[in-house]
């Protein structure tokens, strides 16, 4: 079968390689709509996560149903399925400490494009696919449901992991996908006032659509100066980091109210350490709390995932800016999020409707 | 003063009382627009809290602030402000153990038309104006603004206490003015679905508005028979009760999932005791969590609740179906929620805009 | 091989099964140390789970392992483990969920004795090995280590649902070994003041070993009474409900303060209904939150709790009354949870050292 | 009235103040013990809030009430109490989001010896005292007592960010008498295994009594790779910060497992920035979650652990390496806190039994 992969740091291209085989609680699935994600740039362009050698680059996609293994209950050939970016093993004891999302080691819950071969590709693996697919309904559009593989689980997570409360006052750093869908997630926890920070008009006409109150522009000066302002010097209650350099944290903690929560599900590239200002942080002692993690993955959460998009919580194909028809414009769709042009929120590739 | 009050219980009617006078801390502030709750019916038709002899009702005002004591620091003559249904002392202990609604023995924290005079008078008098009152921004319109002081925080309450996530599927049982308020509560904390259970079409149509994906009328059949069949016997992952009778609390149980919780915001007027099903609550082992609270007041809470109605997270305003403008109407205001005709949701007394 | 066993409702006796075989993921396993449970004695006389036929009975054991499927990586013939009374099954959503304890419905992560045969055999079959069994350290005596698969999780669970707070005084109903074990419990989440409930001298004298500051004996007068003279009228903050009759519910209800919870660990055998005084519920506003459910069970469960014993942060040997050496004593130490006699706790019967 | 005081940065010495007097809700007390605290030490010779001329030192204190103002309700001349270090306004918004620490602003709720005058004094002012104080039970001796106002609540509190579970194995890097609360914390709160990291002979001593199972000498290598191997290169659950330099939340996060929580309760004295490594941290995706946070304060606090020393949950006492008596001993006391000999915890001035 045809993929396309990363070659090793730095090149990618399209590679043959024998189609997966299904253990038996697998699934191998084929793609119908898949998109790029900035963190495949990250892998292949900075060796993020160090070498790989012709590895199938993706992770969000819907897919067909192909083959499933003979312990497999809720899934068959045919079926149309949501697959999630992160696809844990379960039977490991992480997943009963909490945190499917580092079963068997830290981030080890994200395989595709990580650990395995992706979803780039005619046809991909799914271990424990009872476990880790969910069935997508017939009224969802494809270009809406890739979206909630690895988009809507980041961003909603890092309004999880701020633990917005009714009408809390949240600042959103970062307004690409996953900060628009940051933006959106506060929304549904019931922010109040939502301090969007970004500089893209189109990325800024995506924000409002998705509940944010308030632009800051990093272009018009220091943000926490900017926000602060905003705010008549009180600070906000949570800051939520989307994408950002290594300073960011120190920012969002001069930012946040004492008591406040920075949250972050950036995935930070670069810098030997991330600092915290002694000072702004109250020497140890304000109860600024920072929190960052890796999105919640599985079925469940698919499904859960899936009724919001159902019952019109949200309405993720706003960030399907630019869509592809046909296998073989994975290529380009992924240079996009490479060299991003101005009016690009993301690109996805439907392959199959 | 003219007040309209509970002359004892089963008899409501206009009295002369003096104007209240301010503590250091406190401040007087006359109505700009009131609204009946039920629980003034219960008070004086029902004799829920006992007697009281020449009380005034009224625990939903939004006023003008007319004397302030010579420790008010935020508030002073003139000033717009929302009053909250809860008004508590904040220097007792319940307030360090997290429960201002209880500061003072339970329930305490609510004192308008319980323990003091309540806002249906030309003035009337708020205990630690600093700590209770919260200024009324001016773009936000008397019917709306009104809301905020009961409905919305005790609506929301529900949401709350029920602990949503993300996607999860919630009934709100009761779709009177509270129940609506739930249903907008458990949308803005993210529900998917949410089954509201209710029959009056006013009421029906409000709850779509508010964000009910399904209705299910106790005239079609045992609700608990329709939510289990709606969700292909699964179950909801939380119930909130908005208005039942004393079987609300079994009947939630039996339809929430093992591992969910029943929210209770109701003022359970009749009977001794609340039953609770043992075999449908796992004889004891369920994790079916059920909570009730009375809502939370005083300042911070009113300025969250005001930023939600400010950035229109929420619309209050659709449930005033019914808005007199005159002081002397709040005689029949009150009356009409005795008598709940077909399109009643809540009358609003606008007394000067 | 020869097991104990329900032979129907009310009668007990001998019976010969096959061994148990071993999936790939499972282990076969011989019991060390057993002990019977009063759940034992609930199924067999009082019909509490339903008719079952030649059923073995047990829950609670130490054991060796002599038989794994092919996939276990963590134990090999030889192994000494501790087995948990929930042995769930891990690839099912509600895990997903964070209720393993009701994986596959409610209360069925309880396999032995329940859903299938116990533990008083020659050899028992345990689910998913690796994820269930957990290895039982050398210096760790059988008495001690059996205590740990049910009393400990059981009663510990008490004071993990009743989120004790540092200094908070707790009153604990029903000081039989889960009781007990639910006092060492809030005792170890960091209670000041612990009132137990109980009568029997040989309980009430383990209880002031476990961490009991008071007694509150039932046979001196109503223990809501008691509670609230012992505490100034003031009522406890958390109240653990760990055996007792339908009405025990409401009786912690009536003795917790506005804003405290409480926690039942008791699995209730009789009544329709569990009753909540209305009013004591503070008509359904008071924040009194009721929770109640199944132990946790599993490896990391299994582990913490092994380490507690290891760390001598709790002895759960003092309870073990009376021990008897003979896979054949099995019998009689069941009947003796039948017949308590004044000076028992637990029998444990040991199989091999 | 004498007072022993930083005249400012670098020089201390004894002044002559004019005694405090009482507004309505105050107290005035005359302390019968104190205890100097390292942060004095901080204040006085590092300058570490910044100048300060002529402010009374100290802020850990039992005493008698001889002056209350005319509102004050729970307290009266001759009564003995406990002060907490943190003697919060309760009338502010801050307490209302749950953070009285922070009330008037980030750490205002510690104003002695910081915002006004400490307790290092005849006679020294307790603000608002029926939300402040607590009474202090007659069996408890006084150098017990006065290490509730800020050893206990603090070391505490780092297991309470920690949020500890049963069974979970903590680290607590410093082992002075903040460290070792937060070593009885750790144990009050279920831990298993406690590894404390310190050196000095004394403190291991005390830290073993307090309930550490292992100590990590940095003397004897990288900390975090000890931490690593006497957990088999998992990590700890947990980690509490009561004593470091900057580096000391990147070694927390690194000795931490994926999902685990740092909390720290140290004052950084030193640095611009407390850095955390980028790849420990997951790149921000590893859900290790930093805390940290100023002691609680207020009676309420002060009640429970009161609880916790009467009930004989934990001995502070034993801390109490140094005790002298008569008022002229601050002076030596304090100096002893600057220049630790080996065999210092903590000394305390007994000023009148």
């Amino acid at each position: 079968m045809k993929g396309f992969a990363m070659i090793k740091i730095g090149q990618v291209g399209w590679i043959e390689k024998e189609k997966p085989k299904v253990g038996p609680y697998d699934a191998v699935v084929r793609p119908l709509a898949v998109a790029p994600c900035t963190s495949d740039i990250h892998t292949v362009f900075e060796g993020a996560i160090g070498e790989r050698y012709n590895m199938i680059l993706g992770h969000e996609a819907v897919g067909e149903v192909v083959e499933v293994g003979s312990e497999v209950k809720d899934f068959k050939p045919g079926d149309r399925v949501v697959v999630p970016a992160i696809t844990p093993d379960w039977r490991i004891l992480e997943v009963q400490r909490g945190f499917h999302q580092h079963s068997g080691g830290m981030l080890a819950g994200w395989k595709f494009s990580n650990i395995k071969d992706g979803v780039f590709a005619e046809f991909f693996h799914v271990n424990d696919a009872d476990m880790n697919l969910a069935h997508l309904p017939e009224d969802i559009p494809l270009e809406k449901a890739v979206m909630i593989s690895d988009m809507m689980t980041t961003g909603f997570h890092g309004a999880e992991l701020a633990e917005i409360g009714l009408g809390d006052t949240v600042a959103v750093i970062g307004i690409g996908p996953v900060g628009l869908m940051a933006v959106a997630g506060a929304k549904l926890r019931g922010a109040g006032r939502i301090i969007a920070v970004g500089s893209r008009p189109a990325l800024i006409e995506a924000a409002n659509f998705y509940g944010a109150t308030d632009i800051v522009n990093y272009k018009n000066g220091d943000i926490v100066e900017q926000v602060m302002k905003l705010t008549d010097g009180k600070g906000v209650d949570r800051v939520i980091i989307a994408g950002a350099g290594p300073d960011a944290i120190d920012k969002a903690v001069k930012m946040v109210k004492p008591g406040g929560i920075v949250a972050n599900v950036n995935y930070f590239g670069e810098g030997d350490v991330l600092p915290i200002g002694r000072l702004d942080w109250g020497a140890g002692m304000a109860h600024k709390t920072i929190k960052g993690g890796l999105c919640p993955g599985g079925r469940l959460r698919m499904e859960k995932l899936i009724d919001l998009v159902r019952y019109n919580r949200v309405d993720p194909g706003k960030m399907a800016t630019h869509v592809f028809r046909g296998f073989e414009h994975i290529e380009k769709a992924l240079l996009m999020m490479k060299d991003k042009q101005s009016d690009l929120i993301k690109p996805v590739v439907i392959i199959e409707e």
